[in-house]
């Protein structure tokens, strides 16, 4: 049976941008499997409720399926040992989810800076639906969330000082070389970058460099994705 | 030979309570190495000079010296492999390195809520020193760092909020029991727990529950070690 991975897409079927998803994505290729993408949105909640899912990325293994970027990663790991491995040991898995909580909170401090660019690339099916709930949440207008994000980018880049740390001793957050740790923090890095054009690194920032090398990863998997389509 | 570590000392040479030196010594305990403590002042650079080293901690392990909490760490899980792992694998040291990273800027902003209270515990021949060196960075008197704790201390916990979304799937930063995650996470609290009364964490919180957990492992050692002696 053929591996499949429910992606949330934008207007173009292509263009899959959620940070979760491609955390999903950069675990499938690090272990060297293939997977097909089903374009998902928003509206489409009835294609996952047999997955027993409301969210992507959903992963259909054969006959087994997993909701939840942290579960196919863990999936993953256990049900392909062979493969290189995402965590590198049980120590790892535990702290990596450690690191997976903190990068959830830099996809709510990204989110108001890319907001209204993320809502123009939706599918128009998906935009009302998309502004209503995130306007609740932000308890403003998308448009007005991102309006000072010129001055609030640099909340983000303290933020983020920690990850410059760790760079500074070690090229990778797996170590030598990538493992899930990096595709955690990646994974919101690379949503920002396909649904917008506003810069959340300076270019001399150690992190812009690991996105860089990320980027070029698997053929250039990441890098080659399509960003949003022009409005 | 014996095991020595150089430890900040306050007033009261039994009262150790540096972050980084309590990571140190809670590693060793991990492994369950017995040492003995050298009780260090700010003054006393000419006693660490030997082993190269400004700071401390710094470990004496036989006829092999070792400096920063962080490379203690990595020599104590290199040279006794056959002990209790401190990281889980060569995944969860290179994790390990991400959540130290993160830590070291907990420290930095715990420090201005207890700064105060640190000076007044410190040995009469290290206060003029820490009050000039620390005031000079934190641009204001030790005094005015602190006023306004009460509320700042709410940006700390929301800069902890990744502690308490992990702690929500797993007992420990290591997993299902503790390792060197925990012990670097532990040695901030530790500090300001011993240097002042001042409450960093509600007690409702699920970091005071882990804190409590950490506080009673090998016998009670965080728990029972002096605090500050009364000014």
């Amino acid at each position: 049976m053929a591996r499949q991975l429910f992606e949330l897409a934008g207007r173009d079927p292509a263009h899959v941008f959620s940070p979760y998803c491609w955390r999903a994505r950069m675990a499938l290729a690090h272990k060297g499997l293939d997977h097909e993408t089903i374009p998902w949105r928003f509206m489409q909640k009835d294609a996952i409720k047999p997955h027993n899912s409301e969210k992507v990325p959903v992963l259909v293994d054969g006959d087994v399926s997993v909701c939840d970027s942290w579960a196919i990663a863990n999936y993953l790991e256990d049900k392909y040992p062979e493969r290189p491995s995402l965590f590198g040991g049980e120590g790892g898995r535990a702290m990596a989810r450690m690191i997976n909580s903190w990068s959830d909170v830099s996809v709510g401090q990204i989110a108001p800076l890319i907001i209204a660019d993320i809502h123009a690339g939706l599918d128009p099916g998906d935009q009302d639906y998309f502004r209503r709930t995130r306007e609740k949440n932000l308890g403003r207008k998308l448009e007005e969330a991102i309006a000072d994000r010129e001055q609030r980018v640099e909340d983000l880049r303290r933020w983020l000082h920690p990850l410059r740390m760790t760079l500074r001793a070690q090229p990778y957050f797996g170590g030598t070389s990538p493992n899930y740790a990096d595709y955690i923090i990646f994974g919101p890095f690379q949503w920002a970058r396909l649904t917008s054009t506003f810069e959340l690194l300076a270019t001399d920032d150690p992190i812009y460099g690991w996105r860089e090398k990320l980027l070029d990863m698997f053929g250039g998997m990441a890098r080659n994705s399509p960003a949003v389509a022009a409005a």
